[in-house]
């Protein structure tokens, strides 16, 4: 059991949790919480549990079959945790590896291309609202937030496991490609001439959403193929990038959905 | 000019800031950055300005115009802030007053009722994609987060100002009287038997959304006249709370501008 905060591995694990270069140069990431740990399966390469947790828990084969777990104090838990009221389990994983050509190299393709984004809470629920709609890959410019950040992780409630994703160095290049992949990129713009639910989605879309602060930027508006708006009611200048790309994600369910009846 | 955080008028901003009760007995509630000042108008009644920002605005005529101000130092509004990057102006507004009857009494009615939510985040979120979309009203159950709660009034982005809500002490009673008033109750939830697109929202609409762990409560669900689900794809169990009412909300909408198409 680790009883000391000064343990070397509490020291990285902590480290692990703050710096997003580190957790690169390891491919590893940290995960806590009992749904986040029970997801993660193949991902695991070590967790560390408190002894509650443990003494709940044991009887559950699944959790320790072929695992490579730690007992550690609350007090040591808590200075690993990066929540308030940790869950007496936390694990690290290892980052999964994605690439751009299977994402496409499929019948049916609905991206979502993430310009900038920068807040973690709008990642971590745009990631678990592409899963629910049947997003198949999430790419994003490198100036986005860092997916392994502890607050994204968290708000995915799980679907950072499955949905694939990757960082581009290069957003234009990666719009051109896959234009001749024949994907169509809509984005959603207050120049757009249609609603977005006047568009009819085909197999192969793509939905870019812009940063927080700033939307779009114009070089990529330009360069998408469709730009649509999402109407607004009362005095509503925009509305937060999680809701709007909730909002658009959903009506191209919807019409997949209504497509199949 | 003030000076000092010892000032009295500082202190009770500082304990506004932090305590619902005192605010609800003061009916006063508190407003940051410029957007929010700007907006505020015939709320304000008291405004504080950091030197810089009184510089760069002073030759604004509307922003003075009958306005009861105050310059304070950096370190004044730092302390006063509930952000940690203030952005110079910070104002004292009159808490608006709604009632249940008036949000009923129209001919087109669509109202969110928010059964014990209980993030700020959320909750500013929620009252600007409602306004968006067009939402008259916002009813909330007593346990829910408090509405002037400094995170809740940011995410808001304004829409605060014009969102009509109230609390109510019985949810139940209060669903009892919309019903009597011909509201139509649509809740989400996982019984549901249709889809939510697959319903006509009529010109009294309402619909519930619930605390972010638990969803609505089994009653509320009995209660309701339609139980609708949002489909998911892979292994979501859930959407967020925001997430789901700009779902809901951005489809009755939606059947609303085809209706007058």
């Amino acid at each position: 059991m680790i009883t000391s905060t000064s343990n070397q591995q509490v020291k990285q694990i902590i480290q692990l949790q703050k710096k997003s270069k580190l957790r690169e140069k390891e491919q590893v990431f940290i995960v806590e919480g009992r749904k986040m740990f029970e997801e993660a399966k193949s991902f695991l390469k070590k967790v560390y549990m408190t002894e509650d947790f443990y003494e709940e828990h044991k009887n559950i084969p699944s959790y320790f079959e072929e695992m490579d777990y730690e007992l550690v104090t609350d007090s040591v838990m808590k200075s690993m945790s990066d929540t308030m009221t940790p869950q007496g389990v936390l694990a690290l994983a290892k980052m999964p590896k994605y690439n751009l050509e299977d994402m496409v190299k499929k019948d049916r393709v609905t991206l979502l291309l993430l310009e900038n984004l920068r807040d973690p809470g709008n990642l971590g629920t745009i990631i678990r609202t592409a899963e629910g709609a049947g997003v198949t890959g999430i790419i994003m410019s490198k100036e986005s937030v860092d997916i392994f950040n502890p607050k994204v992780i968290r708000s995915t409630m799980g679907a950072i496991y499955r949905m694939p994703f990757i960082y581009v160095e290069n957003f234009k290049k990666t719009m051109e490609y896959l234009q001749q992949q024949k994907v169509i990129i809509y984005a959603s713009h207050l120049k757009g001439k249609n609603d977005y639910d006047e568009e009819r989605y085909g197999a192969k879309t793509a939905i870019i959403i812009g940063n927080e602060a700033n939307g779009i930027t114009e070089e990529t508006a330009e360069m998408a193929d469709v730009l649509v708006k999402i109407p607004m009611e009362g005095s509503v200048e925009s509305l937060n990038a999680a809701v709007a790309s909730a909002i658009l994600v959903y009506e191209v369910y919807r019409q997949r959905r209504n497509l199949k009846k």
